[in-house]
């Protein structure tokens, strides 16, 4: 079974939705995506916090399995959230972002972490995650990335630069569209796999997921949920679920699984604020969702 | 094998989007649903068109099977529709509805008529639809109703008298939450089943359609097509290829592969104007697209 290492924010989120509100509650792309995953892989994360992060969390995340070595503790404070989301979740609000310590993040490997079988590069500045594959020891086995709108945009020579490197990639629709240029799905997925990555995952949040793999197409409803209560982190979540299925299935793992697995962990993340819906999850809790995924689409 | 009568709109559309323009086509909730489900079941049609009517149009129903006489040539001109739809789809913005001889439809059934397999009242009036009901000597053996935002606040209580007589409804995601002040799709869901249809169907467009049956959920994804030329008359070509598998297979049919069927039917008309994509259909090509659609969700 191989080691997930994910680079990534560890951060403090502020939270509006129908359903409440929470204040500086555990949040970042490699909590989510170590804390998913963690049931199938060792995850191991590196990030930066500043003085005011808890020990608590950090223990946490320690007693889901996950190494924590690489989170740097930096002098300042940490990264904050905080976003509002709309009645019907589809859209939501940024109300304040202080990058604070996360600002200066140049994240740095620990000795361990240089050979990792599986690699997820969270959204950060595609320098960066360039920087970080130039210190592994040895190319991983898979190279996923994620990133988003703002790097699409304004940092496109070295997102491409990121592209070439990679072996899967994560986005969401409409950064398909935006990085490719074309307005159908199935046109900007062949597009973005002409950029590097030969397996693309095009999330759509509620509406599933599609695999665009070099010889097939795979599509995973989303769970259908009764109640959602904050879809914040949905995606890293995803992202860390499909890894850890990867990593422990090794180069036989079936992609179609893993992307199962993804939205089923992924729809009880949503069923919490922050973490809550990951922090406690259970492998039969999963595996029973799985089923009732596989069940809704047979035919 | 059972027959299918449809009650709807035969209508003129003038239609534009990103692929192009096209006027006074034929259109009508009544010829799409007849044309999309004429592979497999015998349709009949009940609508209202005026003077100016071209027989071209009978002819082209009558040549795939569909039995017109209950179509009413009236006096005066045909229903016109007009519109533009957004370069990506999602909204399309109506420019111009003139009901001409629509606006006096009071729909006769043909002697013959009176006894169907499988019934289809299309979205017109809510008081229309019953008065359909009325008119059919035995119940056929499946009713299913489609309807729209305008009859769930402006004819609720007629609306609620159809809910209570029919097997079948079929609506989108907007028109769930509308109809059953829910905000989650599974709890809309149920509202609208303790309304009176056992059976329901929400379709979300390019996100598929999912179906709550008694016992179970089923979901079908859109297809996933390179280009769509106009969605137009989409959700009726559903409808009438859901309906044409009913028909075709009897009690016994598969809901599940019935909507599958539906979803594969509106794919390929959505890929021409108006009832291009549908009008020569061959078997072979539904079939190998339901083939992708298992492929697609298969794990």
């Amino acid at each position: 079974m191989g080691e997930v290492l994910v680079v990534g924010s560890v951060a403090f989120d502020t939270i509006e939705t129908r359903a409440g509100r929470r204040e500086e509650i555990l949040g970042g792309s490699a909590s989510f995506a170590s804390l998913a995953g963690a049931l199938q892989a060792p995850f191991r994360i590196v990030a930066v916090v500043g003085e005011d992060f808890p020990q608590e969390h950090i223990d946490l995340l320690r007693g889901r399995g996950i190494d924590t070595a690489g989170i740097e503790r930096k002098p300042g404070r940490t990264f904050r959230w905080s976003g509002r989301y709309a009645n019907d979740f589809s859209t939501r609000e940024t109300l304040d972002t202080q990058l604070n310590v996360f600002e200066q993040f140049d994240p740095k490997l620990p000795e361990a972490f240089r050979r990792s079988d599986v690699l997820l590069l969270g959204n950060i500045v595609p320098e960066l995650q360039l920087r970080v594959l130039d210190q592994m020891i040895e190319r991983p086995r898979l190279v996923a990335a994620d990133t988003m709108n703002f790097w699409i945009t304004g940092r496109r020579d070295a997102l491409l630069r990121v592209l070439e490197r990679i072996d899967l990639l994560l986005i969401n629709d409409e950064e398909a569209f935006q990085l490719s240029g074309e307005k159908s799905l199935v046109r900007a997925a062949r597009a973005v796999q002409a950029l590097g990555p030969r397996k693309l995952v095009i999330k759509r949040g509620e509406h599933g997921a599609f695999l665009f793999d070099e010889l097939e197409l795979f599509y995973c409803p989303g769970f259908p949920l009764d109640d959602v209560i904050d879809p914040t982190g949905a995606g890293d979540s995803f992202a860390g679920a499909l890894l850890g299925w990867i990593a422990h299935h090794g180069p036989d793992a079936s992609l179609r699984r893993a992307l199962v697995r993804a939205t089923a962990v992924a729809s009880f993340g949503v069923q919490g604020f922050g973490v809550e819906g990951l922090r406690d999850l259970r492998e039969e809790n999963v595996v029973e969702r799985m089923e009732a995924l596989r069940r809704l689409v047979a035919i």
